[in-house]
């Protein structure tokens, strides 16, 4: 009755608990590290608590395990790099995540492995600022290089005046300036990349963020021109194979007209892969599980789909379980202003009629989002 | 951070296993009351341990559920009388329960409802069986009244003389006697109700069972006569109304031509639907928990996909998950010659893709099977 294999996962938030979710039925059992006692991913894992700096409860986590793997980008790449180094496999590595914590190396090496990115200025003082502003223009985006997410992190800048209000507020830390690029949408890839070497891709999809969260996605996404799905593919594996990656790696971008522009990568399971549970024929969570494990990957077709995010609050399940297609998923969190509490992901025959659902869960999640 | 409603579940094999796994996501946490330490249900639920006669037990158990239903048929009625007596919401009931449990009961139930079964006849001694024989003629199966699964408690009849060593195998205990049907094939219907009456079906199911064990399940049935669908349908309608039925309730039918004989009834999940996982819009199991939690019933729409009973040994899992469109389902049960340790399904974008997949899994099935 012991289980086949035995996954780590570090963090236990709601990427971790729907990993832990999708690997169960795998007969994988997950153990979860993380720092609160109130982890969500608590109901499918048995949670190990400890900070990533603490070697012995690291090393107290790590017997037994197959692999280890993470929910995180913001893993420090010295907990990796120990875990590594007292002969435990962790997937992704660490060159991953060095390059995916940093924006600034992580725009670098998109240029590097050509892939474009909006254009981008190293910023380590006011001055260096000032020079950034003149070389982009504006308007333009002051980002934190390390610890941004869902927008945080992140100034606007409108004024060569703003800088010097700007530059204080993030800290005084290492930052980028990104110049503003009007886009038509938002796009992701979602790949994975097992042991073996074998790639699969998801379908891109259409994310809409708003306040720098996403909000919704649909997948998969409509109107592509044509060849961008193989250009996203193309560049994705390039950076697969770059970082010798295992698992799934989310790359978003800009579309602008017919050119993909890199904007971001994500070394794990991520939000704009969250209809897949439903709505493709292996989910990026089991997916990733698979490709850490080393077992063969599976399909990535997709059907016609969305999945929006419930913030700060879930409305009532009665209306939301009314509407045709929409499939629940609480993270059993407690309830914070803006805060990732679930998601529902809709499916239906075709894609308008998911879209007409979806409308219906989106007019009740705006009717009650904090 | 607390759960939306409170499941309990009586039993918890694989099908108590996948109605917590169900529930999760909806917000809804499950406890399950098993008499077994090691219940396979006990990684999505906190298992309270005792027996379905222990009532100090069972009000332990019920303690702050806002419903409890159960995972096998052979619950006691008495127990399901003692919960609601003391103010808990059992669903199904305890009719849905004595009406299940006992196959002359059942069969009576179906022809005063007006649903045709293959010819029976109630057997009290062994002088009963000579008489059920006269009357039904031969070959004619012999089967236990109550307790029976998977084809235990059966004893195939084709001679009269096998009737004396037929009566004391199968205990001396009451049983009926049921004429062998030739039919073409049997295929089961998956109905649910809500507590408001809303009901909804699953399209029929083909299922091929060897030795009384269900091998593979397809959904939907190819070739069904026209109206067969909604004779079915019908026909479970006035079962479901008849019980005031609320959960999942599936029908075992045996086609031959144009007509549907009802073998037997399950008031539960069952593992002909287990396909919905992944085949249909909603699982059994969520629609289960949706219906007896009072909640509105999910889409039942259904989409080509096979599902294989893997018993006894689990094949390689390289191999089953090299299979495309397979999912794999391990109910982390202890191997043991014939038990169900798990099922996969297979899905794909028509039925014949499908069938030939299903066919890789039940040859590395087949290649295992003890």
């Amino acid at each position: 009755m012991g289980a086949e294999a035995r996954v780590g996962i570090l963090g236990g938030g709601q990427l971790g608990r729907m990993l832990a979710q999708a690997a169960l039925p795998l007969g994988v059992d997950c153990v979860v590290y993380d720092d609160a006692h109130d982890s969500c991913a608590a109901a499918y894992a048995p949670v190990v608590q400890g900070s990533l700096a603490d070697r012995e409860a690291l090393e107290r986590f790590a017997v037994g395990l197959d692999v280890i793997t993470f929910e995180f980008e913001n893993v420090p790449a010295e907990a990796v790099q120990f875990l590594r180094d007292t002969g435990h496999l962790v997937h992704p590595g660490p060159l991953a995540l060095t390059t995916a914590q940093d924006r600034w190396n992580e725009k670098r090496f998109f240029r590097d492995h050509g892939i474009r990115t909006t254009p981008f200025a190293k910023v380590d003082d006011e001055a260096g600022l000032q020079e950034a502003i003149a070389q982009l223009g504006l308007p333009a985006v002051l980002k934190a290089r390390r610890l941004g997410y869902d927008g945080k992190g992140q100034l606007y800048l409108a004024h060569p005046e703003q800088a010097e209000v700007a530059w204080p507020a993030l800290g005084g830390v290492p930052c980028i300036l990104e110049k503003v690029v009007t886009f038509d949408r938002e796009v992701s890839l979602l790949s994975v990349r097992g042991r073996s070497g074998e790639v699969r891709h998801y379908p891109l999809v259409e994310n809409r963020h708003a306040g720098g969260v996403l909000r919704w996605s649909q997948a998969p996404a409509l109107g592509l021109p044509d060849g961008m799905q193989q250009r996203a593919e193309a560049a994705a594996e390039r950076v697969l194979e770059a970082l010798d990656y295992v698992g799934v790696l989310a790359i978003e971008w800009f579309q602008v007209g017919d050119d993909l522009l890199a904007n971001e990568m994500a070394p794990r399971v991520h939000n704009s892969g969250h209809f897949s549970i439903e709505g493709a024929a292996t989910s990026q969570f089991e997916n990733h599980i698979r490709a850490v494990l080393g077992w063969p990957l599976g399909e990535t077709e997709v059907s016609p789909c969305m999945m929006v995010n419930l913030l700060g609050q879930i409305p009532d399940r009665g209306q939301i379980l009314s509407v045709p297609g929409a499939r629940l998923h609480d993270y059993a969190k407690a309830p914070r202003q803006g805060r990732k509490l679930g998601h529902v992901t809709i499916t239906g025959p075709d894609m308008p009629t998911v879209a007409e659902r979806a409308r219906r869960v989106r007019a009740l999640v705006e009717g009650t989002e904090s």
